[in-house]
């Protein structure tokens, strides 16, 4: 097997949804590719959550990561909004889990602090720091750039326990 | 085509889902089966959901229902509980979509209402009101009666503005 391991990061919302790819070999990380699928509000529910499944699989048979990292939602929300998020969630881990592929969760706070340093950072400083860590020409749009941050948390998070050469034995062991 | 439309109704939760399958033909409900996929409380929300999208997979794929109807949440819940549930909710909306199945959503109220004729029936009046409806020997389990009752809610709704003979057109104009 190679030893390169590659890692979708995601971070779903009810309106847009982020994405980003990142190679890791040899402790090098190397940025693939990112974007955000936006769902148009006025349809109706299904529709959307359609939208987000069908380009989730897109996006993950396209590029066949090995693992795949979500963002856990911050709770100050609504209970409105809270479902609304909750929806887009489960559609997007479902497509990975259709897949087989192993979906690990991180929080949001441990992402700003594995990215930036600090829980507490804000948008700005995570799309400037994604940016500086994986050399990109420019900054990423904002929920690309939250996808990216949850996939570099994963990969930091990993380091901690796992070499990286291994990466069956992670995923037998450790992943959801 | 066949004159008959069946329709599978969907009572998602985070730890219980209900469904339930009926028959209409020529304005005849008939019973066709129900039941309740539990999830592993302790198990991984990635896993969890992956039960219920492949568990509404299994029941769509063993009954092919020609339209699918869901119940609309009640939003007195928490933010924790709403996202709970919402992305329960996406898992089994998917499943759908996937088969791509038109799905309605139907309101709490409105599916009592249709249902036992009270926008205020408790769980008890709506699995005895299910009973008689469709004629069952036993009252159905709690989660099972919610979704036999937006199947019926759907069949009721359906009647207002449709002939059920063409199942083709609705399902082309009306439903998601």
């Amino acid at each position: 097997m190679t030893d390169t391991l590659r890692v979708l990061g995601i971070d779903p919302g009810s309106l847009k949804t982020g994405f980003g790819v990142i190679d890791v070999h040899r402790s090098r990380n190397a940025y693939v590719a990112s974007g955000v699928i936006r769902l148009p509000s006025e349809r109706p529910l299904p529709e959307r959550l359609k939208i987000i499944f069908d380009s989730m699989l897109e996006v993950i048979d396209e590029y066949r990561p090995h693992e795949i990292a979500v963002e856990q939602v911050f709770m100050s929300k609504s209970a409105g909004s809270a479902l609304k998020l909750g929806q887009a969630r489960g559609a997007a881990i479902v497509a990975g889990t259709f897949r087989d592929i192993p979906i690990a969760e991180y929080e949001a706070k441990k992402v700003k602090q594995s990215v930036v340093g600090s829980g507490a950072a804000d948008k700005q400083q995570m799309q400037q720091m994604t940016k500086t860590l994986l050399k990109l020409s420019d900054v990423p749009q904002e929920d690309a750039a939250d996808a990216l941050a949850v996939a570099l948390c994963h990969i930091n998070s990993r380091r901690h326990f796992s070499q990286l050469g291994d990466v069956r034995q992670y995923r037998r062991g450790r992943v959801v």
